[in-house]
């Protein structure tokens, strides 16, 4: 398991399905897709449900450099196959692009592999190869030794591609090849973020009765009832895309254990061995959304036949793999998948590109738009830092932040719009203990103190992720980060997995954070403080021109090291009115709640902070938390080329300053393994 | 007819068969090779055999790139598809590398021909996508219904690529595809000159034979003779190369007499529907050399059947096509071409290079030398001008030349090494008359004269060919090389044929030139004169030091414009003697045979002209020929950046000055259709 499997065609249906099942069962992966018929975003959420990064490249098959490229770059130990193109219909039509990218394509695969002398390959074939099986007598259901006879140019690649490994495993018998012959791979991963997402008509079943579900289609198109079953509609075996996913673990599992230096080239059917009509599969789904959907009877479609139901036994007994889930379930997953995301991986008014300045195209680093046309109200998040870069109304940005990841990423820059832990605010002497233990935080502040998080803090970390969802109900996108924070890092103990949830409307973000730390972290606790680090100028020339009011004048009284005495004092009563004078720096803790607050405050109700008028009275903040304290930041200390000082104020919400080195304040942000951290902040534009 | 033929693979074995039926039935035809499997020499053979010019690319069809530049540079109108990795022994040892060239090369080839709109394709398919057609009943003879199954991975690149192409003309109905299922070519082009040269061990059983019978293979393998056969040898379906050539042109002609707009894809046979085993191939070819050859049966090979005799009805009604020579006449052909050519187009102490400055690769100029390693005798001859570009000794160069093709297109160029034509010398006034017309020549001396030809002589033409043998018996070099010179070029009228022979030996360089008006040609008499213009030095410092002795003082003598008056005269006995003053230019006709002579003297003996002898006294010249006089020239007018004024000396037998504007002399040198005219001259180096 030290070598990576790589996964071409990763980021589709049955890859993405795959990438999932490989990383729960511990293997290490590298995607490899062109992205020509999928999406990104599926890896995206990939890394999210599975909680770690997998590397990806965006590499065409035909493409034999920038292939062998990632065959230099990792250890490959063997690849699963899916990249091709898939759809019968289409294939009679543009059969030559098939040709090329099926054939083409796998032979300029097998070649990098046998260049890197990768020998182990899973590959994806489909039970198209053996074509009308009912030609013959007793092949129903079809065995691996039912003759083939593909009856479209999408089948006859599939086979061709088989002979292909056949013969290069003849020639050189240590080659492994595990052929799986796929039956109907339905339905979708049961988190709802995983799912077939066909760019244009889809070619199967479901997904086309779930566009009907939803309204994107008019109605199911029956391609002929006129076939010999039981209401005249083709009868095919499908088997859900989880169960066929965990089938290439099973064939992996078997190639693996062959005695080493042996072979093998061998087929098996991945069906359930059960075949069901398309009217069954219709009257499933409509039972499983609760209502009818409209469909008609069509002609036939050129190269469809009767049958296609599995003899499974091969897999059952060799690869001790069986499908497990039913068509219900199936129906359910799909139905889930739809309502989640009913255009697929495609999102209206959402839309990311590459965050990367030096020419490196890294998917890790996007930066994620969505927008609200008719308030022209625009919100822009990166994975970098899980970072607000823009908030803007009417095409006027109302915050800080930079055009280019690289500005970012300077250390001058003054946490613009970023996510701020493991430890938000400064710790004393960077030193805190807990549960007996001494722990040495990193430095970043006048050589004592640790700021924010320490020098490699959660705003400098790519977050995965985003999923991104759109709530209909709410007119709400939501957007979710994670972040596996390792245990030492910056000195913290225990690893920590941190959620950032951006839910944003017309006019307002809300950001939800929360922290656990993993069952499998050798440390069980640790210490947590999360804010974001917006600076806000509301499109005014600078901030003496806002009218910014608080809803508190007291706050912390702090020490030469704006550390905390324990005790509370008044600022000027001019906030209360909302100026800031021009010459009046503030760097303080404004306390909202006295008594502070438990560990998870998100079921507390939400607490105004402040409010912000510009100076044109058009735009007005409001800044609200579940915090019982925010710092309160004239941005005096910035000093970037684009920004100097006093060019926005930060509002952040979170934990008092240093609490975990305070006995009646640590038990805010002491978190241990079982319990969760939380919080809200929101941030309204009117 | 107006567009071409692209013949893929167009040099290899049935491919430059079928360029030459191409061209003899009027096609226009771009070869593609990338000569991995075949010789540039195949090439220049065939230009020889069919007179004319074929536009070739060492180009692989894996390179869409290179090859969709052919497409855009020549109008293309149908492409024969030869190019393939053809073994099938070794195909099933490295099936990758031929599912590579084979497959892939093909979707590359035919997306290339769809972004071209080309949409005739005939393809080289095999009989061995049948594979063992006995395991049907009656499916001997193999009818083109019979199922397919290839056997070995060779098969199936072939089979795979005809579900390609009729996938593809399935889509797009305006398609014509004929495939061509070959049975067991065999035999060579009847002119000797063309023939299988496979690279390696052959794996077909004639070339095999051939190479047994050369010694350059100690036996023939025959491999299992316990076949259900009359002899227990395997029954192949044998067809001559040429018929099999000729086939191609039926299927052409087939696709091109569709109706327009309409397409077809279509599998014939091309077979004699005649088997014969082994055994059989074996005693006819051994009763065509006379002898008995060794054989051993050795174990079956992977991938062979019993049977594979065609039945060609298909091809022979619809394509009107049937094979007419026999498996004797294969034999015969191939043992003329193998007794030619032993070791195929590869020649021991034979090699070329492309001769051309300005890095475009143009396999049409190239640089032929042979070599004599004991005696280090070393000629080397360029297409261009089918020039003599040295002649050396022991490292020493005996002659003048230049060591790139631009030096020698300059037109400081004094004729180095050059064939002289269409007519050597000069010709007064430019102007002659021949049967009542009057003709005016390319003026290139003194605003006046035709020098040597014209403007754009023999000497400034790419002449084609050469076809390059070896005779054991005489240890002797053969380079033929042909020019087609035009109607019209410089003036002169008739197209002329000009083929100009090098017999190379140790120390000996023969030349025999001749000419003839082809019959096509509208006009039908010229004026012929050849010579050859090289400058000898024998490796001095200067002329003056080398003793030059000719066999006459007698010369003809001239007027102001080096025109001979009808008179003769003696130049300075001293030449008789050897000596040339250091003052004494001289650019004389030397007077050998004062009747002068017919228009082929090639019959004639050879008369000794001059001798020459290094002042070193280690190397003697002697220049002998078949023609009545020479020009003795002293290089006074050299004046090139390498060379300057008496570097070297020319002797140029030939026929008389101006010959055709002298009533006693012009029958040596007038040529009428039917006629042919020749000469011969030989440089000795002792």
């Amino acid at each position: 398991m030290n070598k990576y499997i790589l996964v071409t065609g990763g980021a589709g249906y049955i890859g993405s399905h795959t990438v999932v099942e490989l990383l729960a069962n511990g293997y290490k992966v590298v995607i490899v897709d062109n992205l020509v018929n999928s999406s990104y975003d599926a890896v995206a959420r990939i890394e999210y449900i599975c909680q770690q990064k997998v590397p990806f490249f965006n590499v065409d098959i035909m493409d034999y450099e920038a292939l062998s490229q990632v065959f230099r770059e990792y250890d490959i130990g063997g690849v699963i196959h899916f990249a091709a193109l898939k759809a019968v219909g289409e294939s009679t039509k543009i059969p030559l692009e098939y040709y090329t990218n099926n054939i083409t394509g796998t032979i300029n695969l097998v070649r990098v592999m046998k260049e890197h002398d990768v020998k182990t390959i899973v590959f994806s074939s489909s039970a198209t190869v053996y074509g009308d099986a009912t030609r013959f007598e007793n092949m129903i259901p079809i065995p691996e030794e039912c003759p083939t006879g593909p009856t479209n140019p999408y089948g006859r690649t599939k086979l061709m591609i088989e002979q292909i490994l056949c013969d290069v495993q003849k020639a050189d018998r240590s080659w492994r090849a595990a052929i799986l012959r796929y039956f109907n791979p339905m339905g979708a991963h049961p988190s709802g973020l995983l799912g077939e997402d066909p760019l244009g008509i889809p070619n199967n079943l479901l997904p086309y009765l779930a566009q009907v579900a939803v309204g994107r289609r008019e109605k199911l198109n029956v391609f002929g009832n006129d076939y010999d079953s039981h209401d005249g509609t083709p009868i095919r075996d499908y088997v859900h895309v989880v169960d066929l996913a965990k089938g290439h673990i099973a064939a992996l599992a078997y190639l693996s254990k062959l005695e080493s230096g042996n072979g093998l080239y061998r087929e098996w059917n991945l069906g359930t061995g059960m075949g069901s009509t398309v009217f069954d599969v219709y009257n499933a789904f409509c039972k499983s959304i609760g209502r009818e959907l409209p469909f008609e009877v069509v002609g036939r479609r050129d190269g469809d036949v009767l049958n296609l139901t599995a003899r499974p036994t091969r897999a059952n007994s060799e690869l001790e793999w069986s499908a497990k889930l039913s068509v219900e379930q199936a129906c359910t997953d799909l139905w889930n998948w739809t309502t989640l995301n009913p255009f697929g991986f495609q999102l209206k008014n959402y839309g990311w590109k590459i965050f990367e300045e030096n020419g490196k195209s890294s998917y890790a680093s996007r930066l994620h738009t969505v927008s609200f046309p008719e308030s022209e109200f625009l919100v822009s998040v990166a994975n970098y830092g899980a970072t607000i870069q823009d908030i803007s109304m009417k095409g006027k940005s109302m915050v800080l932040g930079f055009d280019s990841l690289e500005e970012y990423q300077q250390s001058s820059n003054p946490f613009f719009g970023a996510t701020i832990g493991r430890f938000a605010n400064r710790i004393g002497s960077s030193r805190f203990s807990l549960d007996g233990s001494e722990y040495k935080l990193s430095v970043n502040e006048n050589n004592r103190t640790c700021l924010h998080g320490g020098i490699n803090g959660f705003d400098k970390q790519m977050f995965l992720g985003p999923v991104v969802t759109f709530s209909e109900a709410d007119k709400e996108f939501l957007l979710e980060f994670i972040l596996m924070d390792q245990d030492g890092n910056n000195g913290f103990p225990s690893d920590l997995v941190c959620k950032v949830k951006y839910k944003i409307s017309a006019g307002k973000v809300k950001i939800e954070y929360s922290a656990e730390i993993p069952s499998s972290s050798k440390s069980d606790s640790t210490i947590v403080n999360l804010t974001n680090h917006t600076y806000f100028l509301l499109g005014d020339a600078e901030i003496s021109k806002v009218h910014v009011q608080t809803e508190t004048n007291e706050i912390l009284s702090v020490d030469g090291e704006l550390l905390p005495t324990g005790l509370t004092e008044k600022v000027s009563d001019l906030l209360l009115e909302g100026v800031i004078l021009a010459d009046q720096a503030y760097d303080n803790c404004f306390v909202v709640e006295k008594n502070g607050c438990q560990l998870d405050t998100r079921k507390q109700p939400l607490m105004k902070h402040l409010e912000a008028l510009s100076s044109t009275k058009d735009v007005k903040l409001e800044v609200a938390s579940t915090e019982p304290c925010f710092q309160f930041y004239t941005g005096d200390g910035v000093n970037t080329e684009a920004f100097g000082p006093r060019s926005g104020f930060c509002v952040e919400p979170g934990r008092f300053i240093d609490a975990i080195n305070s006995e009646k304040w640590k038990s805010q942000v002491i978190l241990r393994k079982g319990e969760v951290y939380g919080s809200i902040i929101e941030y309204s534009f009117t």
